[in-house]
């Protein structure tokens, strides 16, 4: 017998991207989505670095959830401390593909080019994106006022 | 406070590689060592597909461990029953490097062609590798008679 | 003695990137930007395919230039007819890093949000990238009017 | 018309595969595997780094065949003077399966764990594979004696 039955099917897993460096006012929304998304239950995939990545991966910790870091680089160290389960790609921004791919949908807070690239292949390959901030002009992004309408949102279309 | 401060550590992760299909005595040997590895506390991480690697995982999985899968294709449902994580990566082959860079040590229980470049990789990388069954003559692999001793062996050597 | 000592050093490599699909009149105009930078005897990379890729590359073909499709795909032959060297990564959408990585600049025609991605990850490693037609409010993006300005600009910039 | 309607057909790409270093004999060797695949009108892929790379390179350049380097990093500068195209994909040894997809047979020379991950992709994807040197034990492998004896079985398994 399984320890946990449930299991058996795999885990919801939400994408929460955004820039390595960021102002405080972002973070806290940052780690308002990872915790929300956290107590739904699902697991929150991310790069795996500092900024944006780090607040979600916090917010989620401290709420239970798994927290899946999927590195640019070839050393498992680099992940934020917040990260349970760090994935090294040595792939630099290919890895940002993987994010894409693994997320059942991601929510975009703020960023900069390498966020941009992210939704771009996410949009690409259908996945859901809402957006908290920049990017509610690229067409097929779903906007959020704030964190909790994010999650909704998100939640509501995967 | 975080729900559970010990996890600021990331988990250990095992690598488990093999064949996508395989014979029942090699099969039950990688249920085995997912099995131990999962006692052991540590996450697995394979190739998310059949064979070897779906043994492997329904051993982790039924003793309560994580299995994380690193699938070749675009779909998360490629993954076997007991994968809980599925990470998805669309690049083929390319995805047995991001196998052997997140696994901090590998058991290899038998296989071809797509084992023995998870191994040469992983080897080229400096991870020690532990074999049951076939590679045990290229050099740098460890070599083990069953489950338990190639589970000792590799948390020793990570 | 080298055959051609000029070869020594690496050959200039332009990106010309867009959709996989695209009407007469932006065709007309990639194989026109294709051709004007064969003629000025640099390589042309592109991700191999159809529409802005395949007019791109016959236009470089027509006028004697080398052209590189990195393909996603696992089969060579994938490859629109005009590409002389097929790479094939078998990579998915992660090739377009590769894309974006191998130019020295990209011009960009028109394209949806896989040319997007590419003009995002081009942007993040600091890579210039002229637009023709959509992409000209992305900050960082060089707009040009037609092919000759797209082209003059582009080598203007790496 | 095309200025070259041969060249409708894309190139011939023989990969020669082998070491970062190695001793002058087995440059020896890779710098003549190279000349002879350039003399029979092929362009070469390798690794674009040094030792077999860049002496099998050399021996394709002096002979005026393309070679292309499908370099790991993330700078053009670290592909060896006798590349004369440069592709670059900061994907590690992830490119390694690269190359093996975008020859169409390779030659191994020698060299240790990256030359047997890249000798395993292939054999995986069913490219044929001559080695001089080691690997004359692994299945599938075709042992060749010399330079001419390589390329000539090589050029008649493509």
């Amino acid at each position: 017998m399984p320890a946990n039955p449930l299991r058996l099917a795999p885990e919801t897993i939400i994408g929460i991207i955004g820039a390595g460096t960021c102002d405080e006012k972002t973070a806290a929304l940052a780690e308002e989505v990872g915790g929300l998304v956290a107590k739904r239950g699902a697991a929150m995939v991310c790069g795996g670095l500092g900024g944006v990545m780090e607040a979600a991966a916090r917010g989620a910790f401290k709420n239970g959830g798994r927290t899946i870091g999927i590195l640019p680089g070839d050393d498992r160290r680099s992940a934020n401390p917040y990260i349970s389960l760090p994935m090294v790609t040595d792939m630099g921004h290919a890895r940002n593909v993987v994010i894409a791919r693994t997320a059942q949908g991601l929510v975009a807070i703020e960023g900069e080019c390498g966020t941009l690239s992210e939704i771009a292949v996410a949009l690409k390959i259908g996945k859901p994106v809402v957006a908290l901030g920049k990017w509610k002009t690229i067409e097929g992004v779903v906007s959020a006022e704030n964190a909790e309408e994010a999650v909704e949102k998100i939640f509501n279309l995967i």
